[in-house]
Order: C-alpha cells, then sequence, then structure tokens
C-alpha cells in the first residue's frame, strides 16, 4: 500500500517548514477544543458509564482532571474535540482530522514516550492520511454518499496512520494497521443532530489506536485494504477516485487545506455569521431595528441548512437561521451562543422569524450576501466572498490564539492556559510531547 | 421505532415454545463455537493487546480462563465465536447473529444478574432484530451491496437491542441504544481473508453491548436511526426494504430461519462438503483412486469460491476445493481440516489439483452434484439437493450437541463440558444466566 510505505518512510526532515507550521497549528487547535468541550454533557455520560469497562490509568482525560485506560481516554479527547463543532474542516472532503488523529496520538504519547519532532512528523502523516483517504471517497472525480460522516470512517484511518508511525511499524504492519482501522470505519449523518455526533469522532480515534496497538503484535488485515475488491473505497463510494491517494504524495500536502473553525457551529453558517457580525459591530446594526434579514447563499451550501428554530443544540449546529439572530442579538457567536438558554431567548427566537433564506448560485459555497432591511433607515449590506476560516480566508495566528485561550478558559485556570500555549509553540522542539496533555488536564470535573 | 417498541414490550410469555426452543439452540450453538474459538492466535493477539486497556475484571472470557473487562470480554467472546466460520448462518441475510449478540448479552449477565426467562428473552429479541436489520438492507426486494459484512454492520444493533432488553430500558432509550450501535456499524468484505473477519464480529458485540449502557445513563442517537435519512438503512443499501423491519413482527419470526453450521467454512462449501463425505464415509471412495471431481454448483454460489489452493485458513473458509480434497482425504471436515499443517498436506494438495467446479444453473444455491470419475473403475456420483445446516435440512438435535462437545472439547474438561451442556439445557429455567459464562471461563491459556 503506497500511503503506508509514505508514511513509514517520511521523517521530520522531509516535512516542509510550512507543513510542520500547519501541522502544529491544527494539534494546538484540537487541544483547545478538546478543552472547551471536556465538559459537555454526553463527554460526561460517557465517561461515567465507559470507565469501568476500561482501565484505570493510562492517559490523559483533557480538561477533565481525569486518568482513563488508553483506549477511553482517546475516545472522549475525540469527543471533546468534536462536540461544539468548533474544530477543523478540510473544505472539499468536509472531514474534520484533526480530532480523531490528535486524540488518539496524544494517548498513545503517554504511554509510549516521543519527543516533539516523531509526535509531529506523526501527526502530520495521520491527518494527511485522513485528508486524502477522504478525497478518495467524497471529492470529484469521486462520488461519495452525502450519507456517511467523513470524520467517522476516515479519522480511524489516520489515527492508526499517525500511532503506527509513532510506534515505528514498518509498511506492511502499517498496511495492516490501516486496514484494521478500516474493518470498524463508521458514522452515518442520519444520526448527527445528538450525542452521536461526537461520539462517531471519538470512536475513530479509539479505533485507530487499537489497530495501530494490534498492528504491532501481528494482528493481520489485508494488504491493500483501501483499494482491495469489496475494500474501504469499494464500500463507501459509489465511485472512488484512488489517485486522490497518491497524487503528489509527499510533494504536495492536503492538510494545508485543513483550516480552522471561527465559530463553533457547521461550516455553511460561518459567512453569514462573519456578515452578521459584521453588520451588528460595525456598521452599528441595532438588533431591535431589524425588519428583515435577507440571507443570499449558494444553493449546494442552502441544502445544508438546519431548522428556523432547533430544538437543541446539536440542531443549532446547522440552523443558519439560528447563528445569525444570535450573531446579531448578541455581537458575537462562540460557545455560549450554541447553548440551550440561548436557543431559547425570546429576542432570538424573535429574530430568527425575521430571517429569510434565498438561494444564489451567483455566491461561493463559502460566501454569503446579506442584506438587513430596517424600518425608515437605510438599508444595511454585507458580502462576503470566502468566510473566514476557509482555506481562501485562514485564521491568522491572533485568532487561533484568542480561540484556544477562549476555549481552554473553559477548563483551565489561566496560568495552565499560559504554560499550555507555550508548550504547543514549542512542540516540535519538546523532548516529551505527552507533557501537553498532562499540562491540559485540569481538575476533576465535579458534575 | 418501531422495532425497539417491540422489543421493549415482548416478555417471554409472549414468545412462542418453538421460537424460544430455538433460540436457546441458538445461544447453544454459540457457546460452543467461542470455545471452539478461544484459543485462535487472533484472539490471543486481541487478548494480549487490548487487556492492559481494559479493566481487569468484570466478565469471562470463554474458554481462555480469563476475566476482562466487560467490554473486552464480548470483543473476545465475539472473535472466538466467530473465526472458525463454524458459527449459524441466516442463509437469506447471510449474517451470523447468534455470536455478537450472545458475547454482548452473555457479558452484561455477569454484570447485572438476570434469570433465564430473562436472559432467553432478551437473546432472543436480540437475534430476531439482526435477522430483520439484515434482511432490509440486504434481501430483495431491498439492493444490498455484496461489500459489507452484515455481521459487522447490523451484529451490534441486535446486540445492543439484547442488552437493552436486559437493562429493562423504555421503548425510547432502546431506540436509542439502537441508533448509539448504527452509529458504529462497519464491516467489509474486503478485509474479511484476515484476523479482521473475527474481529469484526467481536466489534459488533463490544458496540452493542456500549451502546445500550450508553443509552441507559441517557445518551441519545436519533428517534428512528434505521429509517432516517443518511440513516444505517439509507447507507448500507442501495434500497433499503424497511418493511422487512416489521413485517409479521411478533407473529412470524425470522431467527427461525437461523441455521447452524455443520462445518467450519463459507456455507458455499456445505453441499460439496456433505457430498464429498457421502462419497467417502458412505459410498467407499479411495482417495488414491480419484482421477477426477466434478462440481457442479449453482451460479450465484460458485462466484463465491475462494482459491484452488488456499495460503492460510482464512481463505481457506471459503475455498471449495480445499474442502473437498479435505473431506475425501480425511473423511472429516472440522477445525482440524482448516488448520495450517492440513492445508499444506501434499496429498490434499494433490486431491485439490483434480477438482472442477462448474456452473449448474440448475442447481439450488445451497446444494450440489459431484462426480468422481475413477480409473477403471465406476463414476460415483452425490446429489446433494439442499445441504446439511441450511434452513431446509437443519442439523438435528444430537448434531448440535456433538458439534458442541467437539468444540467445547478444545477448550474444557469433559466434565466441564457435560455440567455445560446441562446448564445450557435448563437456560430458560436458570436463577442466574450468567452462571452459563462461569462454568465456560475453562483454564487459563498458557501459549
Amino acid at each position: 500500500m503506497r500511503v503506508a510505505e509514505f508514511v513509514a518512510e517520511t521523517e521530520f526532515a522531509a516535512l516542509p517548514p510550512a507543513v510542520r507550521a500547519h501541522a502544529s497549528r491544527t494539534f494546538f487547535n484540537f487541544v483547545g477544543c478538546a478543552l472547551g468541550g471536556a465538559r459537555h454533557e454526553s463527554v460526561s455520560i460517557a465517561d461515567a458509564t465507559l470507565a469501568p469497562l476500561g482501565a484505570a490509568v493510562g492517559a490523559t482525560v483533557l480538561g477533565r482532571g481525569a486518568q482513563r485506560g488508553l483506549e477511553l481516554a482517546a475516545l472522549l479527547n475525540g469527543m471533546s474535540s468534536a462536540v461544539y463543532s468548533f474544530d477543523d474542516t478540510h473544505a472539499e472532503a468536509v472531514v474534520h482530522p484533526g480530532g480523531p488523529v490528535g486524540s488518539a496520538l496524544l494517548a498513545l504519547a503517554e504511554q509510549r514516550p516521543a519527543n516533539g519532532e516523531r509526535f509531529l512528523t506523526a501527526y502530520a502523516l495521520g491527518v494527511e492520511t485522513t485528508c486524502r483517504v477522504s478525497k478518495a471517497v467524497s471529492v470529484a472525480p469521486a462520488q461519495g454518499d452525502a450519507g456517511w460522516i467523513q470524520t467517522g470512517i476516515t479519522g480511524g484511518i489516520g489515527a492508526a496512520a499517525a500511532c503506527a508511525k509513532l510506534l515505528g511499524l514498518d509498511a506492511a504492519r502499517l498496511a495492516h494497521a490501516v486496514g484494521i482501522a478500516a474493518s470498524t470505519a463508521s458514522g452515518m449523518r442520519g444520526v448527527s443532530r445528538s450525542m452521536c455526533f461526537s461520539y462517531m469522532a471519538g470512536n475513530a480515534a479509539a479505533n485507530g489506536l487499537r489497530a495501530a496497538l494490534l498492528a504491532e503484535r501481528g494482528f493481520t488485515s489485508g494488504e491493500d485494504a483501501l483499494a482491495a475488491p469489496f475494500g474501504f473505497a469499494a464500500v463507501f463510494a459509489r465511485a472512488a477516485h484512488l489517485e486522490a491517494l497518491t497524487d503528489g504524495l509527499g510533494a504536495r500536502y492536503e492538510l494545508m487545506a485543513n483550516a480552522f473553525k471561527p465559530y463553533p457551529c457547521g461550516v455553511i453558517a460561518h459567512p453569514v455569521i462573519d456578515a452578521a457580525l459584521s453588520l451588528r459591530n460595525g456598521q452599528g446594526l441595532v438588533p431591535e431595528e431589524l425588519d428583515r434579514l435577507t440571507v443570499r447563499l449558494n444553493p449546494a451550501a442552502l441544502r445544508l441548512a438546519g431548522p428556523r428554530h432547533p430544538k437543541d443544540p446539536f440542531e443549532a449546529a446547522v440552523s443558519v437561521h439560528h447563528w445569525a439572530a444570535a450573531a446579531i442579538a448578541d455581537g458575537a457567536a462562540g460557545i455560549e451562543q450554541s447553548l440551550p438558554e440561548r436557543l431559547a431567548d425570546p429576542a432570538i427566537v424573535r429574530l430568527r422569524e425575521r430571517i429569510e433564506l434565498v438561494e444564489d448560485g451567483g455566491i461561493a459555497r463559502d460566501g454569503a450576501f446579506v442584506e438587513a432591511v430596517r424600518e425608515a433607515r437605510p438599508v444595511l449590506e454585507c458580502r462576503i466572498a470566502h468566510c473566514s476560516g476557509s482555506a481562501a480566508n485562514p485564521l491568522s495566528e491572533a485568532a487561533v490564539e484568542k480561540k484556544f485561550e477562549a476555549q481552554a478558559g473553559r477548563a483551565l485556570a489561566p496560568a495552565a492556559i499560559e504554560r499550555l500555549v507555550d508548550l504547543c509553540a514549542r512542540l516540535a522542539t519538546l523532548e516529551d510531547a505527552g507533557a501537553i496533555a498532562r499540562a491540559a488536564a485540569g481538575a476533576q470535573d465535579s458534575r
């Protein structure tokens, strides 16, 4: 398997500086997201249920002040990082690769200490693997199936590749690790508006970790589970494009197209939030004065829009109406705006009623054009060509750090955050990458 | 979800006696298979790798003299029961429901004691759920995809239903358990000629168990994960037939069509083995005298035939040539004939060269017509209308018990086998069904 050979053979020195830097940012963003989601109810239920089934120690559950067995730590960190839909996105494939790979690898690194170079190399290659595998089954000329959650079905494969790399497996065993992970690849959109949304990401992490450990001991899958007849690509795509696995491998890094989310919701709402915040914070729109907000979106984006009045935070993640209304009401679009209290706020509910979504083929998938009609005052408008956090308009270093600090603040004290930011910034030179997990432990969740 | 309501509401008294009896036999067959496979290398690797990640105690690993955490015990027992392809088959759906459901439920019953009636009810309903879900995505008028391993994708759903029933969940939570299991449904044929074959069955068991425990604590999936847009049926079938979930529910039991395998290999080889054993043991065929064996098979069956000379036991599972040759050479077709020593035996290799497979549309999918041409002696022939272990020609009680004893003998001493047969025979009247797990523990695997 060419991908397995590439992962097994590629070392830190071969990674271009820009790739190292972007992989490091991707990991930093993952750690922040895991801290931001660590106290979510779904993570707490999973922890309470599964802790008695797992080993008592092994790895850190970020932001929960707990040690759990390796597999459960990977699962819980993977859940936390995904639970607010605040993670990262490879827009073409609609996959969020940073979380499953980071969760599995960080747990493993606590058990099998590795320096920052080795850790970052494994992480970059795991993220790269997820992005490429996802492209092969979902991006034209491949014909995918919108029912699959790409993070679920490909995240474990990238996690397995990363963990196998950290374990130093040769190409043959690495290929088995990928195949073992493929044998447990899972995740469907039909349950994504529920606690299962983050569970699928967590499972991917745990499955990938387990696959690498099994392969290390000689457990077998197939020689080319991705491309085999009735293999991964055959079952998860109507028509796969296997060339996406290998085109320009080592010369061009797909992980560079992975961008960080500025808002904790589906990317479809992002350009609308950009526009709403601009109107409210930049153009002086007063929520009470709004008569009608017309939102023009690309037809493909519009099809993914959720309900006008989401009944819970899971539905809210894809409710364009809610996020536009909340951004106008609060002048902000963070985790706060996704919580049940804000979903039920009468002022936000009223604003949602005044929002109209309109299909417009002239607008990019990551763009929007928004007009705010006000009684007896001029119409305000805002055009977003490409939303913030898109590949064309990525977050600045400062924005990524600000996002990190806001999320980490939900689980860590300021001094601990400062120390963690510093450790993450020095990732490539750390003697023991597992130090990051321990620094991100936080206090025990008392709820 | 109608299936969840049915499972939540159906009690022992409502199960027809024939259903109770067949469910009990299915469970008995599962226990034997788990004992037969308990010492397989793949199970040993999985145990050695995963034991440090799991809790130290919780449930029994059958035939390995070990206690592991609930989840790992379910996974390992599920692997053991599937590893020799000796389990059971719902022929229409090509699913093996007894193992994943039995593995998950038995592990749970050790933690949450239940009497035999409650246990058997949960088991029957879990097996029924697996069979129906599998039919809905794979049996005409549904259009399935041959790439999926039905046991992998539907076994966890049945296991979740069974465990949720044992836990006494109401219909709403039971539906969530089914959905949580669906979110982790996985398994593809492309890795099935490897250790992943049994791993997929084991995973289904562990995923189902976990799903029920999560749902018990309030973890959510969807209200109808099976039928929802982008839900289970939508992603796992080209065209689903959802009526299979509910047609005659409670009046007609799909589990009655689940039959027990007489030979440890894919069902495609079974009619050929029947014929070969009849020629050798009944008609006096001497292996050395065989010039040519012509095997006529249904075209649909023939397409599933594996290689003439399998390179390992995984390939051997679907090698019609190998099983015909081994049955003629040894006059037997048990686990012994699937082991590497017999695969490499020169006498068997020579016999395989003399076997010719011929397509014949006049033969049933579970039938075969075999002619043995011998030098200077009359041609021998044998026609199998429906192979032993098929729904039309099921194993007798005595044959099921003989099969059990042969498999159990690989892990237990004779006195322990006798006691276990007795406990299984009295399953419905046991005060504590978990006693079966403890009686099937066996001695520690010293390898």
